[in-house]
């Protein structure tokens, strides 16, 4: 059975967690209190070397970390992902957004906002970076929102894991202070995602029901 | 023949010409003035809705963004993409690494020593912000340095995009104040890359000699 190093509140780690309920696997579960620094102990770093969850361990001992990627391994040949190249390579394009234009603003905002908020809101060179994080924020969801404008899902209008990989931080972007309301295509593919039927919340306590 | 449209100083378009002349492939090339706003441009963003280069336009009209997306696509069936599935997941991992904790560090760190330092210079919550981008680059740039202790290339002690990807920006990174003198593992690397047969520099004026 696999290992997932995990944080139930993490939406990078609540990827894998649905993925695998997707794929009914079984597997076992670490968690990591990220706010103790959990991810940067000598230990730790042994599995991932970046101090980050979640990485998934394989029965051989080998690790597989950075979410995306480990959406990708794990849908390879399923339903999940695409198999003609360029559906593929559009499948990629998102998880790509999500990591480098979406994740950096509406995670991190809602982790401030969350978890930290009497450090950040004291601080004003933090409140001044949660502007600009609220800003890009809005930005990349208006950018989902128009694509959104017509299809159903990401790519092809099939779920996949582009939809799994934006799914994560877009139900859960209001903790970040996000006003999701005006967003109606993004509404009704949260709706869409949900609505899979092997899907689970993000925080779940009874994980022995997995697989 | 493709289209890329393209900065010239941009690490993120230059893994795609690098590719692009590694297969030996033509292609014509649209150049942007990204400090201009021309990315931003309401023509531009019929192309690439997120108002970023590059993107990678296709003889029927189709658009690829999202350079390392871009990269996965032309590299699929080729030396430049393994074929075994564990390999090809750990060639995404590392381009997620790349896009995540490596390109917003020490890209954005060069964007704003190279391009736009007056105005950062008297930022205060700038220069603040970019404290924590050299101590992240830092950190990225560490992680690489210990995982080619021992390694030729990223994945398979082969080159493949995973290499291109972080080559792009690790290459100029002392452009963006970084001293990459203690990193003996990247400099060797940097060597490697540098040496295959059909690399190309970063900025580059006569195109018409690719394919």
């Amino acid at each position: 059975m696999v290992t997932l190093h995990d944080n139930l509140g993490s939406g990078n780690a609540y990827k894998v967690r649905l993925i695998l309920a997707h794929l009914k696997r079984p597997f076992r579960r670490i968690e990591y209190d990220v706010t103790k620094g959990e991810t940067r102990s000598a230990k730790f770093l042994t599995i991932n070397p970046n101090g980050r969850i979640p990485a998934l361990e394989f029965e051989d001992g080998r690790v597989l970390v950075e979410s995306n990627a480990i959406l990708f391994y794990l849908a390879a040949e399923t339903d999940f992902l695409p198999s003609d190249a360029f559906s593929r390579a559009q499948v990629m394009q998102w998880m790509f957004f999500e990591q480098y234009s979406h994740e950096p603003n509406i995670a991190v905002a809602r982790y401030w906002h969350h978890y930290i908020w009497d450090e950040v809101s004291t601080d004003a060179v933090r409140m001044s970076a949660l502007d600009k994080k609220m800003e890009g924020g809005r930005d990349a969801l208006t950018v989902m929102d128009n694509h959104l404008r017509g299809n159903t899902y990401f790519v092809n209008d099939a779920f996949s894991i582009a939809d799994i990989a934006l799914y994560a931080y877009t139900h859960v972007a209001t903790e970040g202070g996000f006003d999701l309301t005006t967003f109606k295509n993004i509404n009704m593919w949260l709706e869409r995602v949900a609505a899979q039927s092997r899907h689970v919340p993000i925080i779940r306590d009874n994980f022995e029901q997995f697989g």
